[in-house]
Order: structure tokens, then sequence, then C-alpha cells
């Protein structure tokens, strides 16, 4: 099974590599460009089968590795 | 209108950033992850209203900053 987790700033803290991104776009011409937000992807391959556990075991991945939930939240995709 | 772009290193170019993540996994107890891959995701906030447009205008955007197409692959969503 295969696990996607988008990891993203939480909304209201500061994202200087997003506003990089935006102006460098506006200053490329690309005017209707109003702003931008980076986050990461991580996939997993997991060998757990049930959906369930593996949402529970992922879940927990970002918890303790994978996302710094002070700042960060996090969405799990399983495909 | 909002777009969202997933860049990720194509299959077959090294990913030393996802090799670690699945170690520090493997490490921490999480013994069913055979593997990871790390990308980025870029959230646009667009002007352009019509989805057609705004998909050739990110596409173009991937192509001129977001994205390395030499050792990158990207995928837009529009919102």
């Amino acid at each position: 099974m295969r696990a996607k987790v988008t990891v993203m700033l939480k909304t209201g803290v500061l994202d200087p590599q997003g506003k990089a991104i935006a102006a460098a776009l506006n200053t490329l011409g690309f005017a209707g460009v109003g702003g931008a937000r980076q986050g990461k992807v991580i996939e997993l391959d997991l060998a757990e089968a049930d959906p369930d556990k593996a949402h529970a075991e992922v879940d927990e991945m970002c918890r303790r590795l994978l996302a710094n939930t002070v700042i960060e939240s996090y969405a799990i995709e399983l495909e």
C-alpha cells in the first residue's frame, strides 16, 4: 500500500519560501500570481495492507518525524 | 482560482532525502516502510478564472521556474 503525506505550514505561519516563489513568478511576468505557499510531499511504500491500520501508522509517523505539528499541518492520502 | 503543483524527482533519479526519511522511520520502529520519496508541493493563488488558461499558465510556470524538468516531473491540480 502507498501513502502520500502532504505537509504544509499552518495558516498564519510566515512562509518565506512561498513569498520568494510568488515574487520570482511576478518578476518573470506572471502578474496573476497573488501568493504562493510551499510545502513538502512524502510518498511512502508500506507493507501494511489494511487501510485503517496503515492510516494510523502513517499518522504516528507524521507526529513523530515527518511534520513539526507546532507550525505544520499534514494530510494523509492512501492509494 | 487556486492551483496545486506537485513536483517529484523522476523515477530513477537518486533521492537521498527520501532514503534518509525511510531509514529514520525504520530506526524509529516503523519496519513496514519499504521506501520513501520526497517532493515539494506549491499552492498558488491565481487571478485567472478560466481553468484552461490557468492550467496553461501554471504549466509555463513549472517549466520556467518551479520544476527542473531534467530530473523532476510535475503534476498540476486546479481547485
